[in-house]
């Protein structure tokens, strides 16, 4: 009977591929099929291992496709931080004590585009769902800010999305915070200027029931605009706009302090160009 | 040979709990444990159920304790919408073609606090961690605004933190838009004046290596302010400011169209009052 060899065996765990983030963390994208019996040994060797290191927050970003992992991560004292379609991230603190990871997005954009013409009329439609919808109130064009795109550009899109003119952008001339708008999340709406550069209209007829340029007077006339004191206080400054009387915040292109990224900081730029 | 009695059973079939929303569509929101077996045909009955009905979008609010059933979901056609600590919010459409249903919250929300006393002396902190930990730059505070926090309010809270000294809000002097800043969400930082109702200093010991109120020309003169086109141009705004040659926007409270809800609309209180 022959004796199998001895030998010094080197055990090899294996560890997940992680990135460092800034605060002292770890970031883990998953990528390959594997199953929960696979993983978590693998999952517990690379915390133990972080935790030598002193790191402090996990992050794992687990791919739609490997969902069937999400019940033993979670098990493991992993919760959630945040979900886009494709993706889950899940996080996990290391040190003893409250953690101290950033929330996630707390704020939904939207826009609503003030747009009036040399005669003085205000480019205006009717929806076909929302909350105005039925009511015969002409309102002008809203819309949503896209995930990454500038306040500025958004107004201009959903203008010519849902009237087809085209615009130039002009100014923010307020903004309003509003909470609990879509499961606990906040809203704000920004009311911008913008300066038609085309005129005649082409409607968008999913959304859009109709569109058409209105009288100022007849816009204000409407006893939406007259009763309720939000819309008289934005009607206000359109009045107080079109006499030239009141400076909004306008997009100036600056460069970052830490890098060559610019973005767009909207400030009063008369009362700067008064100095 | 005895025959098994013949009988018409009527088969009772277990639907889901949903509620109605605003889109034709329907929310689910789970909460007793369940295992996958039991809850998947359970599932499909409901989704035939409601697509009967003509219903289109299809919310399920999962909390992390049913984080077993995510794998099953996801196989019968589901799809994420976004997460926060406690749930994962699945999603499913029921009509042929594209859905339509909302994004997710798209933008975090920061402040930044410029509290100037009668000495013309800023509020200012030394931060030890982020960006600017280790460098010597003095700058004013900011902060994260909280989910479901006020812009004004964030400001307030976030000078009290750090530095101990309460505060009144005056306005927002300007505003900023970031793309990607946080797993490929945008933040907009708004640029707060307060005006300092207390003045000693206490500051906070987790997040601040040093607070002080620092002579304006001292602030101004640092190489980070002088250097970069951003904070050049923000000094330039406080500058103005304090010549009282320059309007931001003041929140008022405003209700609702249809609600008798209140909230905040930021505007050119000067400009308004001008008329």
């Amino acid at each position: 009977m022959e004796q199998a060899p001895t030998a010094n065996y080197v055990q090899r765990v294996e560890l997940l591929d992680a990135n460092e983030d800034d605060h002292g963390g770890v970031i883990v994208e998953l990528d390959k099929p594997m199953n929960s019996e696979v993983f978590v040994p693998i999952l517990r060797a690379s915390i133990a291992h972080w935790k030598q290191q002193g790191k402090k927050g996990v992050w794992l970003k687990l791919p739609i496709e490997l969902a069937n992992l999400v019940e033993a991560i979670v098990k493991e004292g992993f919760w959630y931080h945040h979900a886009e379609p494709k993706y889950l991230m899940l996080v996990y603190w290391i040190p003893e004590g409250a953690h101290t990871l950033p929330v996630n997005a707390t704020h939904q954009v939207g826009i609503g585009a003030f747009v009036l013409n040399e005669n003085k009329e205000v480019l205006v439609v009717q929806e076909k769902s929302g909350i105005f919808r039925g009511t015969g109130v002409w309102k002008f064009p809203t819309g949503v800010v896209d995930e990454g795109e500038d306040i500025c550009k958004a107004a201009v899109r959903e203008v010519k999305e849902e009237t087809g003119v085209d615009t130039e952008f002009i100014e923010v001339l307020a903004f309003r915070q509003t909470h609990q708008t879509f499961f606990g999340k906040s809203d704000l709406f920004f009311i911008c200027m913008l300066k038609p550069l085309t005129f005649e209209i082409s409607k968008q007829e999913l959304e859009i029931e109709d569109a058409q340029w209105m009288k100022l007077e007849d816009y204000t006339a409407q006893p939406l605009i007259q009763k309720h004191e939000v819309w008289k206080c934005i009607n206000n400054i359109f009045i107080t706009k079109i006499q030239k009387q009141y400076s909004g915040f306008f997009p100036v292109l600056t460069s970052e302090a830490f890098s060559s990224k610019k973005n767009l900081l909207y400030l009063n730029k008369n009362d700067l160009n008064m100095r």
